[in-house]
């Protein structure tokens, strides 16, 4: 049996090839589905089989193009139609090798949401592990938020937890298809390795006296939703992504191509880390850094223009490539070569804007001079923040600049800074010019208040 | 929170690297331990722990030759003094990040085996994950036959497994020693995913009645040891295995310099597969299919004299080193540049014995012509062979040629091949001109007699 | 300045990937074009040109594959009209960054033949470095049997060599299509480094007292031409191969589907090194030892019927992929999961023939019992062969096995032992009974009597 | 023939490894050595010579520590007593398969300085490429002032290259110890393909009317020598840097062992970009970007001292573990886990300078309230420079810092802006509060006033 997990990073989310014999199965694909044409090279296996044990939002399936390049049939749940693969009822069972897929229907964070459970006939029919898809998570349960009615989603989601999921037994390893750090629950734990048996008992989600308590904590939990999202319901219902066996690569552009892709009209997004941007960036362009690019991507990049990139000196494009080809950035049209370094040895124009530390953040805030900006998540104020501050969350920024005075001077603050570093290249591209990115945020100023 | 298991390939050996935070623990290091070095690397942080769960007598245990390459300590169960690292009472335990290691005496397949239980402090003090050593495996549970005293180890295995590992919990991760193909223990799973709470209802060996029965079952266990398993016992007790951060590469040598080897009173042990082997091998040489190194050149290579290699088409010497490295055979001192045919084109002699597909072994057997010597072990020899054969493990061949006659034509039989063409080489090195090895073996056997 | 030169293995095919700015050029493209691809992503560069010295015979061209997957132009001589591509003239120019590439015809290897100088403009416009596709070799020159009408071939050649590649300089690197061991040429050196003044002074080709003493000498050379060439005349010339970013992997079959295949009238080809096929092998199947496909897939196996294979142990399934596609065997349709095992283990049906030493070979010999089929190339049969030998090249065993007497006894030879095997396993597959492969073939027979 | 150029990257140092048949030599190894022995294994030959061309300054010699690891000799010129290896003599040759290497006495980059010629014995006696050390560069040739007594150097050095190198051959190819952007040789070119005969006719250096005019151009050459080159030197004479198989890791800190270090006297080294240095970093800290520690972390950095470093986002710690493994600076003992963000979410004192762009520095100009600084080398100073600039080597600012004011405003200049941070942060560190580096530096000067 060979059984791996692959994670996309940043999305933190997990998928899954398990093969036995000459058949693999692979369970929630990403996009770039050349990792599992390898695996199963590797394996000398063929990939018979996928599951999506639910619509995804966060990213682009990779199912249809994975079918596209294997001889294998995709297979979801009965409660939605989409417009590709096989919808299967509770109880549908096949075997792989000497390996029982069994799937059972457990609506809740979506209706059509489905558990495969797998049992190693050579010693019993019970399953030795779950995949749950997005249903329970090592620490968490799944978002409610999405289904549409709210209540009947954490309703569903109770029922399915625990007259399906959690009665396969305390013994059975826990597949999800997210781990610590995805949107698709606020609170995973960063280990990946857990029972249904664990979280049965240590999972604080699951602790709660009954189905009231549990429906009233899912419904008061606050959830954000990208804008990038509607495509990829669209995308993940329909089938419709482009298909590639590998992702096409970025390309490089020299100077003037870049300078030209910005006359048509392109948006210019900087990887680099926020304390780079703050001190020279190209004028009216927003700042991500890399790693935040699959989280905070789809909340900034338009999907409708041309997109290019200023890539971090140590960046490899290759890499970028698949973190954008993975949420349906297609339009991501070029990176500048040489990256910011270009720009600024042609004696081009330069922008900037300020970074704090706790102790300058204290200076600029005396008199109510400035004013912090909490971009954080709802979720996340809940821990606090500094008395006053503005909490718009990065996500809204862009829309709520009305309700903020250009003539005033802002502090950005998230959890240590990069997202503040974002908030700040929206507000300086928006024409705010006394702006200061918080170094550290209220991670740092925690250890001076608490 | 990483989690790698890493598998020494043929010796189906599990080893763990573990990391929260700055640091990382290391369970059960193989020899070549730059792999653990690399992992520490790529995930920034530090080794500080390597926790031996018992004695080792497979493979050359890695954790002086890591710690002489990292800033970490060896602990060991308290029952056993090696000359190297700190013997750990029970309950000991440790913190790592937000990790709890815990220490408890575990004995059974060793006296001084323990069991290493993992809890995320951030969830609950109660393990999700423990390492069994060769406690318990999937599906199958450690031998009792290396403790010394049979009887005393399975009962003391007994209380380890029912009073000390599966009241952890039946939704703890079982992390054990060795996988499917180990000669550790005879049955066990081809999947390395189990929990305590699978193997205590599934695990055949721990549905008997009581301890009787289990002690009893544990008792009438037949397992092999291998020659090489005695300097493996003197090294990892003292520590003593010279140490290298990465294994030195075994010589390509040119057939002067091969031959002079020979002359030197080197073996030669040639790698190729059976059927290679049997049609043209070099006059005096041992065949171990490659793939077999880990589990037989220990019982057929000598570990005093030197000894120089053929090796297949496309094989990798960098990886037949790692093999070699981790069995203690540092006194493999070359292979034969080319491979076979830099002997064959040199116009050298050529030896060959002949190889018989199901067919030509009843041919063969007719009239009691040939005779079938079953080189299986003997827990195989119980599920059935062929009428008549002499039953001669492997491992015992070389020893018990005087019970053989060197006139008679024999055919050489295992369950598939492999192990034949081992014997048939040892058979036709000791003067014996008419072997055969069955393709196929006893598997083939079935199909037409079953 | 970036350069690479790429070799593909067995065919011994060069192609070269020159980068400087932003830009990067492809000179004679393979097949497999991810390896560029991957390049100019690595060198952050985006490929604008691409040139094929001259229609390619013994290879399928990637140029098209190439311009599909980046955004590129292709040139080519302007005496032949392939049908994609652009036609240059004698004299055509284009710069590279820094660098000056310069294109001049050279018919002669064919009418269409161009050689390619480059130049560093930041030192001199006079080139340091010339593509001379199959022009000139090291330690050779181009076949001129390809062309049509030979002795206009060499002629052109002649001049080409002598009034337009030679006269670029003594100081001029020389980057050829082909290197040793490539059928495009029957003397090319084992080295790839040479420059066109070395040439000039040590290619024994180069040596002749004139143009008449170069014609005759060409005209005399003799050369062999795969049956596959003419797909690849086809596709070459029409640009309609099959275009993947990354070829299509063979899948694996379980001996069912295997069979199955077989069944469908599917040749078998074997793989294994001659000493494994002999001893045992698939009723029916072909031999052709994996280092080989390159140069002799073409020769033996259909490009019309399914293609199945049995590949050695440690064989890579990627990489033979890589090897069948660049030759435009797009009709293997999969390989025996487990290997020849697989079909041991069944108990199916297992064929042999004999191998022999080359005591063998005398002894087999005596009294004209047997007779040897030397199946070397024409070119190699200049050096001797054993006396009495049918001399029928390798090619064309299967189209003379009317010349040969099944009932007789037969012992194939060639220079080592390889080709020897392959040439056994068409007698085998044909019915002959009595086959021998002398191992070591005429190389070891010389180290007896010479 | 396996030819491999391996080049140290920003060190731009070449190293060689060619093979033929068993054997393969290593010509001006660097210190990490894994790489000839991975060839080795690679190409299954053993390395058997390993030559120095010459004493070298800018990295640590791996000969001591491959002949450690491998069965071979070292082999170095005979003018300098190196306390390892064997002298030769002009004139010695040995071969290696069917290649002849000859030694040619070359001194003059140094009086050792030795060039070695390589011909293919199946062809001719004469040779087709040369390593010619640092005697002779693509497009330059050795520096002259690390001999002693520079009229006597490049005299010398004349006469090797006019009565040694060059006579051997317009069609040799040149194989130099450095390529572009070497300090060996400040006008080396990019393009590391070139021969003896288009060094003759189109190398800048070679153009001379005569030895006299060769002489005066050398002797007016202005080089630099970092302080780390006399251990370099020690080290190289002697044989002493420590040796390893593979370098040892540099390890991560958290921040209590990085602060504990810091109050132990270490150095920081921060190898982030100039960019994000500049808007924050640990007080104190000095600022060389990632690819620059090659050719600055000599100039900069301690050798006494501890140091520990500050790395940027995406890099990775095996890659710098090697670049500062090369240049002997085995004090570097650790750095910062998560990089600089680990400092700054801990609410740690952050200190901060300026930067600009064109228009600012014009600005900051005006009424000569800010001095531009000029840190680039005396031989780039030649092109021009902003008038009025203090024209002080980065190499140098340390030791004149008593020639500035520190209450006056800086601006730090290079070409583009590296060495600019590295010379801000110099000032910064000796309590210069009123810093700018330019970004762009000249390059974007001169867009603006060319």
């Amino acid at each position: 049996v060979i059984f791996k997990r692959i994670t996309s990073e940043g999305l933190s989310h997990h998928s899954y090839f398990i093969a036995d014999g000459d058949e693999a199965v692979v369970v929630d694909p990403k996009r770039d589905v050349d990792t599992y044409l390898n695996l199963a090279a590797e394996h000398n296996c063929n990939i018979t089989k996928i599951i999506e044990t639910h619509r995804n939002e966060d990213y682009v399936i990779g199912s249809v193009a994975l079918k596209e390049f294997s001889d294998s049939e995709i297979l979801h749940g009965g409660k939605l139609d989409f417009k590709y693969g096989t919808q299967i009822e509770d109880g549908t069972s096949f075997d792989l090798g000497n390996l029982r897929f069994n799937l059972l229907e457990t609506p809740g964070h979506t209706p059509e949401s489905i558990t495969i459970s797998v049992a190693d006939k050579n010693f019993s029919n019970k399953p030795f592990l779950a995949f749950v898809g997005d249903s329970l998570f090592v620490g968490d349960t799944g978002r409610t938020d999405l289904w549409g009615d709210d209540g009947e989603a954490a309703s569903a989601l109770y029922e399915s937890l625990y007259n399906k999921i959690l009665p396969l037994g305390d013994h059975v390893i826990l597949c999800a298809a997210h781990g610590g750090g995805s949107v698709c629950g606020g609170a995973i734990a960063k280990r990946n390795q857990s029972t249904l048996g664990y979280e049965r008992q240590f999972n604080p989600k699951l602790q709660k006296t009954g189905k009231n308590e549990f429906v009233k904590m899912k419904n008061g939990e606050q959830h954000v939703q990208a804008p990038y999202f509607k495509l990829m319901e669209e995308w993940n219902q329909t089938g419709k992504a482009p298909v590639h066996r590998v992702p096409p690569f970025i390309d490089p552009l020299n100077l003037e191509c870049f300078r030209e892709k910005i006359r048509d009209n392109a948006e210019v997004i900087d990887l680099r880390p926020p304390q780079a941007f703050a001190s020279a960036h190209i004028p009216n362009s927003y700042n991500i850094w890399q790693a935040g690019v699959p989280a905070y991507f789809g909340w900034i990049a338009s999907l409708d223009q041309p997109v290019v990139l200023v890539l971090p000196e140590q960046s490899d494009p290759k890499k970028v490539t698949r973190l954008l080809y993975r949420i349906g950035y297609d339009n991501v049209c070029g990176y500048l070569k040489g990256g910011f370094e270009t720009w600024q040895n042609e004696s081009m124009e330069i922008d900037a804007f300020g970074v704090a530390d706790t102790e300058k953040v204290k200076d600029l805030m005396k008199n109510k001079k400035a004013e912090i900006i909490d971009v954080r998540k709802p979720d996340e104020w809940e821990d606090g923040t500094i008395e006053g501050s503005h909490k718009i969350f990065l996500g809204d920024l862009e829309n709520r600049l009305d309700d903020l005075d250009k003539g005033s001077q802002y502090i950005t603050m998230c959890a240590v800074g990069h997202r503040g570093g974002v908030a700040a290249s929206i507000l300086a591209k928006s024409g705010f010019r006394n702006v200061y990115n918080y170094l550290g945020g209220y991670t740092a100023w925690k250890q001076h208040h608490a």
